[in-house]
């Protein structure tokens, strides 16, 4: 078992990838891709974000991978097409139909996912260009230039390579920002040339996304457009059991989620906390998650300032038992606060690293625990969010 | 019935107070207050932080209002006498202890309230010597400088008087950071002269708790310290109706909600959200709190952004029934999304000036209604609360 970082969804054999520039980004950066599955197996799964207010390449796409069979997907970053209404709906369809009829597939083998700007109409003239160029471009070696071409304010990259005995994972995804996703979350792509039911797809998906995709929490919002599908092709002639695919798929998926987390937009710290000590584990996401929503920890975390103080104000209002006398913090693995009084010495905990880990105990005895993955609050956070759609 | 904002806590007959210099604040301002009901009658009545970590002049302060009676509220800025275990609890009972005493009165007839810094034990000394200066210094003329006093990073002192019918209600209050109260808020102390029983100030209170206070949610973030307490001594020889009685808190209530919202930290937009069209007023109240904490919407009204999509993106996590394709939103009167899609023109509404109202209907055609006052996410947000500890 080895791991690498190139090529991503173009690393299993049977798939093939394309990038182009179809003029939806207004730099004039890649903005479309085609990921396609060769066969000779079309299986998939795929989830999806939990919020109601769903974009149209959501809808679609959940339609598309309902009886567990995808042959490619088509990713457009630079504009979400999400809340354009009925025409939204028409314009997601219209992509669909034209990209399967330029690879001669059904309409319904073929996803679609966008990312970008909320409540803009696609312009479906430069869609129909971007599919035009990509389709002849289709390659085995485009795996990096497909995952160029679905970042928004992403700075970087994101893939993952899982090699496992006798099959290959891959996987693209991208994801900055608008990030506390349920169930599914952000853009990802996931491919084998491993044998696999849809149902055994689906089950080490939702393994995967729970313990890590789901764990990741920037900023408490909760993006329209989160998709993550897997698509797997038997080319390998490899049947993992159960565990190993498992395995694999959780391995892409940590990947992309500390990728994810190390990228997210305005971060200086990656802000990992674990909470212990309550009856169960959802009670201990449910504290850890509030904490990492709490914006003046966030502030503090920023400032690598060893803020106990207001983790203990943050974790007091969480959905979870505690005895508020006797939970206990630490950053870095230095006690700051034990039976909630701060120890000497707290303040000058040094956290001017770029990593913190938390530990909070809430203190009841209980086995629950759980971990979140979270960044700080920065200056440059609140740039690029207030200048994104202006 | 007329308004001013001079003299808050001792416009009302029979209220006396004092501020002082105790050198808590590192910054040598003004940060100890006492406030004396000179009576004839002494009845009371509080609401407090719901936040299971509370700090110790919430519990002791809790325990002296409990039989409907006090005589005086000590403050200290500062130090917020949070977290600091036995010693904290300790602290805050010989405060009290030293205050009865030097004011003749039973220790059970004195609340103390503390706001500042978390995690720090109070030096007692310092106390004990602003209670030394607070007692002597007690007056009629000194609501403005006790109103001071308990300021800690406010920008601008904050009372309120009402004027009713053969009565005076006035008010101080602090708060500008850690502020979604939950049954009540920060510190606010107010005085009235009028005749009412405990009970009577109670249900008057936490009326006006409820859609004042309540509604004023800055960074989600809930204090450990939160006190609001209502003092009547009856000096008027006025016993309001009911009803008179709820006006009248009612008023100086929302007057300082309003006032501890413009003085947020960080604020360049005082953001104002309206939710309609749920079944109940309940669920109305949480989409509008769901959106008020929503970062990237924050950041949006911050760069004066009329960003409706990150509006329906937010409003779409929130715990209320809701018709995903019927979702209309308004800034300033101004429609930007009708049937959950955009109007022309919707981005070049201006929201440039420091006031932002936004209205949003969720499409059930329920009846439901609730607003939630909030501010945009700033730079300034994340450098003060950055630095505030170091």
């Amino acid at each position: 078992m080895s791991t690498h970082n190139a090529q991503g969804v173009t690393a299993p054999q049977g798939f093939t990838a394309a990038a182009a520039q179809a003029g939806i980004k207004p730099s004039g950066k890649p903005d479309m891709a085609l990921v396609v599955n060769t066969g000779p197996r079309f299986d998939a799964a795929a989830v999806f974000t939990r919020n109601r207010v769903k974009a149209s390449p959501v809808k679609l796409s959940q339609q598309a991978v309902a009886d567990g069979s995808l042959r490619a997907v088509l990713y457009n970053s630079g504009n979400a097409n999400a809340c354009n209404g009925a025409q939204g709906d028409a314009d997601a369809r219209e992509s669909q139909a034209y990209a399967s009829a330029a690879l001669g597939v059904d309409a319904g083998e073929v996803a679609v996912c966008s990312t970008g700007l909320i409540g803009e109409l696609l312009e479906m003239d430069k869609v129909k260009g971007g599919v035009d160029a990509l389709v002849p471009a289709l390659g085995t070696d485009n795996g990096q230039a497909a995952a160029d071409a679905i970042l928004t304010t992403d700075l970087v990259r994101k893939e993952a390579v899982y090699s496992g005995e006798g099959f290959t994972v891959g996987a693209m995804g991208k994801g900055v920002g608008m990030m506390a996703p349920s169930l599914a979350t952000m853009l990802v792509c996931i491919t084998t040339d491993a044998q696999a039911t849809p149902e055994a797809l689906e089950v080490a998906l939702r393994k995967a996304t729970k313990v890590t995709f789901d764990t990741v929490d920037i900023d408490g919002s909760t993006s329209t457009n989160d998709t993550v599908i897997v698509m797997a092709n038997g080319a390998s002639g490899t049947t993992p059991r159960q565990e190993e695919l498992d395995a694999a798929i959780l391995h892409v998926c940590d990947s992309l989620a500390r990728q994810m987390q190390a990228d997210a937009e305005g971060v200086t710290k990656r802000v990992n906390i674990t909470v212990t000590g309550t009856a169960d584990d959802e009670q201990a996401l449910n504290a850890a998650r509030t904490l990492g929503r709490d914006n003046l920890f966030k502030c503090a975390m920023f400032g690598s300032d060893p803020n106990w103080g207001r983790t203990l104000a943050a974790v007091g209002m969480a959905d979870a038992e505690m005895d508020p006398d006797k939970i206990s913090v630490s950053f870095n693995g230095e006690a700051v606060c034990i039976d909630s009084t701060g120890t000497p010495g707290a303040r000058e905990v040094d956290l001017s690293g770029a990593d913190i880990d938390v530990l909070v105990d809430l203190g009841t005895g209980g086995p629950g625990k759980a971990t979140v993955h979270t960044t700080d609050l920065s200056h440059d956070y609140v740039e690029i969010n207030s200048a994104y759609s202006s």
